[in-house]
Order: C-alpha cells, then structure tokens, then sequence
C-alpha cells in the first residue's frame, strides 16, 4: 500500500495517531484553516524553517525513513538551540511521491514524533500534497527564548574563546561509510553511522547557554564547523584561531579516515551533516559555562580564540612545525 | 543564468531587495539561525502552512513566477482570514530545480513580495534548496487575533444563515480558458485567468467578521464551496441547505461553463481555486454582518441556511421543480 491508496484526511489520522495530546496553550489544533496558539508570556519567538529533499539531504536507500523524519526535525531544533530557545511547536510540510509505501509514510512521521516528544515541540499543523518528484520534508519550528536570553552569531569579540558541543567529523564518517557499505550492519563503524542518522540537536546546551548569558555569539554546524567559524567571524566582525589538536573527534571518526588516507581534521571540520553547537565565551564567564557543561549532558571543548584581525585560520603543528590553514566550508547551495 | 549559477546566499540577497523594511518587533531577521520576533500583545497566534508544487498546483507554462508566488502566499492568507487574523509574518521555503531560470525566481519572490506589501505581512525568514524535481513553493503564515475575534469551522447552529465572499467559479473557469488558450491574451475571460492567477485573499473580511463577532463560522473554499459547505456542516454538527440561484457567479463564468455544455452551479461549487470565504451568522447578528459590509470592499452573498440534520444539499428549481442533491468536493488529495 503507498499514499496514493490514502486519503489526505486518512494520513493525516495517521500522523495525529503517533502524537502527544495537546499542550493547553493550543487553542485551535490540527483540523481547522489553521492552528491557534497563546503566545509564552515574557518570551520572544524563534522561527525556524529547514527542508530535507530525498537525492539531495538524504539517500533512501542508506536512510531508514524513521531517521528521516528525525533528523528533518532535528536541523530545526539545533537551529532553535543555536539561538538559545526552547522548543515550543512545529509545522510540517510533506511533498509525497504516490509510490511511498504507507509503512515508510508511517515512519517517517513516528521518527519525527518521536523527537518531537523527547524535546516537547507539539506538532500543531501541517500540510500534505502529492508530488511528482522526490519526497521533501519541510519543517518549520517556533521556539520559546527570553529577550536576555537570545544568542545570535554578532557577540563575539577578540579575545573570546571558542568552543564545540560533541565531536565533529562522525556525521560525514558516518554517511561515508553507508556508501561504502550500505548494509551498514556489524561494522566498526556503527556509531558514525548513528550519529549520521539520528543526529541528536543541543537544545539544552543551548538553552542554558542563553539562560545564563555564558555564551556571546552561538552557531550550528549543519554546514560543517569551518563555514560555522567563518560565518561567527563574519558577523561578530573578529577573526579565529582554531587549535587542530584540540578539535573533539572521536576515535572511530578519526580511524575511518585515517584509513581512507583522508586528514581526520580537514573532513571533520568541512563535513556537512553535524548537529553540533559553536559558541564563544568571554574568559571572565567562564564560572558560568562551568555551570552549563555541568548540566548540558555532553562535552564541551575549548577549540580556539577571537582574534581582532578578519579571518579564520586554523593552528596546526606538523612534524614540529606550526602551519596555519582552513579547508573551505560544506559549501554546496543548499 | 539559472539558480544554480548563484550562491544560496546570492540568492537570499535577491529575495531581500523584494522585501519591505524590519518592523520594530522584528528582534533578529534574516541571516541567524532563526528570526527572533516580539509576539503581538494581548493576541493569539495563528499558524498555518501550504505548500505549492509545479504540475500539481500550477503548470508553468500557464502560470507566470509571480501568480506562482502571488498564488503561494494567497493560500496562506486565505487561511489566516478564515480564522479571523491579522497577516503577521510568514517563513518561505522553496526547492529549486537547478534549470529554474533567475529571471522566473525573481518574478516568484516578487510576485510574493507584492502581496505581502499589501497585507503587510512580513517574511522574517526561510530556506532554500535545490532539489532534483518540480519546484517546491512552501510558505508558513503566521497572524494574529483577539481571543475573542478567532474563527472556526465549528459554531454554526441551526438557523444560522450561510455567506460567501466575491464569486465562485472564477477561478476554475480561468484555469480552464488557460487550458483552451495557453497564451490567454485577449479573450472574453481574462478576468477569470486573472482570477485565477491572482487570487485575492479576504483577509479584511476575515478580520472583520471576527473582530465584530459577526459570524459563528468561517471556512475558506480552497478545496472547492461544496467541499467548504461540508466540512463548515461536519465541524459544527449541522446541515446546510444551499439554494442554486442565490450563490454568486460571475457572468463571465457562468458563460464560460454554459458555452461548454457544463453546468455553471456545479461547476463553481466544485472548482477548487477560488479563495473566498464561506461564513455562518445568526440572524439577530445581520446587524454586525452590515457594518462589516460595509467595510469589506467585497460583494458578500446569502446563500444557505443551517438545519438541523446531518449532510449538505443543494436546492434547486428546475423546470419548476425543486431539485435538491450536491456536487462532491474538490476532492483530490493535495
């Protein structure tokens, strides 16, 4: 059975099937010209819109339709996290090809619901048209932020230091290595896969880091951290060192390039598909991200320092040699 | 040139030439990772999304980039007005097929542009992405009402009487002259192409009906007056009674059917491209119906009353004999 066999009315009972009840503040829900909300009082509104095309930001054949759905919401909650808001609802927009398999519409939208309850963004409306092309899943998300609590990329000033959520690179091992072996099954890269698959957005960190003004600009790596750090800099009007050796990638990232005779520092800072947060913190507040690394529930690491001068540059030293670089940004129009 | 000789962020450069000033509530725009925005006082909000697809929605070759942009958000202040809110602002996603001309990108945004200058609803945001199939044009509105001005599909009673906004018909007539005509100029029914490529949303009636409590419900006929009809009498647990000869088709249209041998009431209560409003008043609020007559800058026709029983029918007097049945809704799935 595809969608085609469907009705509008009848997949849309079957997304409201995998939902949370409705929060109070929802007064009108799914069902009516449109969805009625109460603003959160004291808070202003992020706004956030990312959509995910099959060919483009995934292949379906290395990505379980679950995970498709995840990480469609996902890019949007590490877009809320990344200005400090808390996840409050969202709407969803599917294209559907009329040969989707029911069983495939079904997890895509569980794998959505699924993070959706995890984080508390209620899905309060949508829209579902056929189409004859590949399948696009557009999200837009509304999150919740305190006026002294909103980070944007324009704080950052020289002397600040740099910092990254999680590691880098495993998104991009991750997809690699589907390529290379679309099983993907029993390998000893089953975690970059997870982490490609089911990235998981720093909504807390980033709450906590605009809760208590630790942070003076933040970002999120969908476009790799080099093109993060490049875009921090642009904003803030600062340059950037970054320091290679102390990049966070783990050691399964690290040995599927290295294997591959690919520089694990180059491909994790270029590679595309990280829900990380870069973010950068005055020296004299750093009591108070202390208290967020505390609460965040993931690492955090120091990766380098503003600079007064443009430009982001990227310290490494190399048979005892300081050499100074960057590899362009995940770059292709997206 | 094509989209695809241009950077995203060329691209976004060409979209903010088309887009008025920053409102004051607008905290961050375009360029974060989300826009940051100040709710409107004392208002509930009022989310809706739609998306519009090439060979679903529209053909190129009949419809030029700016109805499609026009058309676009025309979708979604129609439903905005249905529940009674103020246009705000929107989020703009589309997928762009890499052949997409520049030229046709920028009349798309202006097209999109144009309308939300007129209802001052300001894009705050979006996303761009290219995709290997039919472009994709997804807006997200979001307005702003009293609590006690919002409208829904559900308060009509018994004895309520049923209005329609403007005509019905127009707009399926022009797409069919399209269709006949490709090159649409000069003929008897270019009100009903315009009609049908620039629909007007009745977004100041939509507000006023709320705002002076006028109607106890409102539905847009996106989907067609019949479809709007049942589900006005389904949310609401009535039935309705429309009359034929009272509902309002332009002469233009009805003539358009008539030389086709298509029958015009069917026909206009089936057509699904006309964006007006259908609304229930109580007979003792006709009063309150008036003023916003009055104010409306739109013809607003009696055509029905609620009834007590179920289901939805359509009187008609034909060789002097009272007919009643109803034609099915627009009723493909989109």
């Amino acid at each position: 059975m595809t969608v085609s066999d469907l009705t509008e009315r009848e997949l849309i009972a079957r997304i409201q099937q995998t939902l949370q009840p409705a929060p109070p503040w929802l007064t009108v829900g799914i069902g009516d010209d449109g969805a009625v909300v109460e603003p959160d009082r004291n808070r202003l509104e992020v706004f956030t819109v990312d959509a995910i095309v099959e060919g483009v930001h995934f292949d379906p054949r290395l990505t379980p339709a679950d995970a498709i759905g995840h990480r469609a919401l996902a890019v949007n909650l590490s877009d809320l996290a990344a200005m400090g808001a808390t996840p409050r609802l969202c709407l969803l927009s599917f294209a559907l090809p009329p040969a989707l398999p029911c069983d495939d519409f079904d997890a895509l939208t569980r794998g959505i619901a699924a993070l959706a309850a995890l984080h508390r963004i209620h899905v309060v409306g949508g829209n579902l048209t056929k189409s004859p092309g590949p399948l696009v899943v557009d999200v837009t998300a509304v999150g919740a932020v305190k006026r002294r609590g909103v980070l944007t990329r324009a704080g950052a000033r020289p002397g600040d230091e740099v910092y990254l959520t999680g590691t880098i690179g495993a998104g991009s091992a991750g997809l690699q290595a589907l390529r290379t072996q679309p099983s993907g099954a029993g390998d000893d890269y089953a975690e970059c896969i997870r982490r490609y698959r089911y990235p998981e957005p720093r909504v807390r960190t980033g709450v906590l880091l605009g809760r208590n003004r630790a942070a003076t600009a933040c970002i999120d790596l969908s476009d790799g951290a080099a093109d993060a750090a490049r875009r921090i800099a642009e904003a803030s009007g600062v340059g950037m060192i970054l320091q290679a050796e102390a990049l966070p990638i783990d050691p399964s990232t690290r040995s599927w390039f290295e294997a591959r005779g690919a520089d694990p520092v180059t491909e994790s800072l270029r590679g595309g598909d990280d829900y990380e947060l870069m973010f950068t913190v005055r020296p004299r507040n750093r009591g108070r991200l202390r208290a967020v690394i505390d609460h965040a529930g993931v690492a955090i690491a120091r990766v380098g320092v503003c600079t007064p001068g443009g430009g982001v540059r990227l310290q490494r030293t190399i048979g005892g040699v300081v050499e100074e670089t960057l590899p362009p940004g995940f770059g292709h129009f997206r």
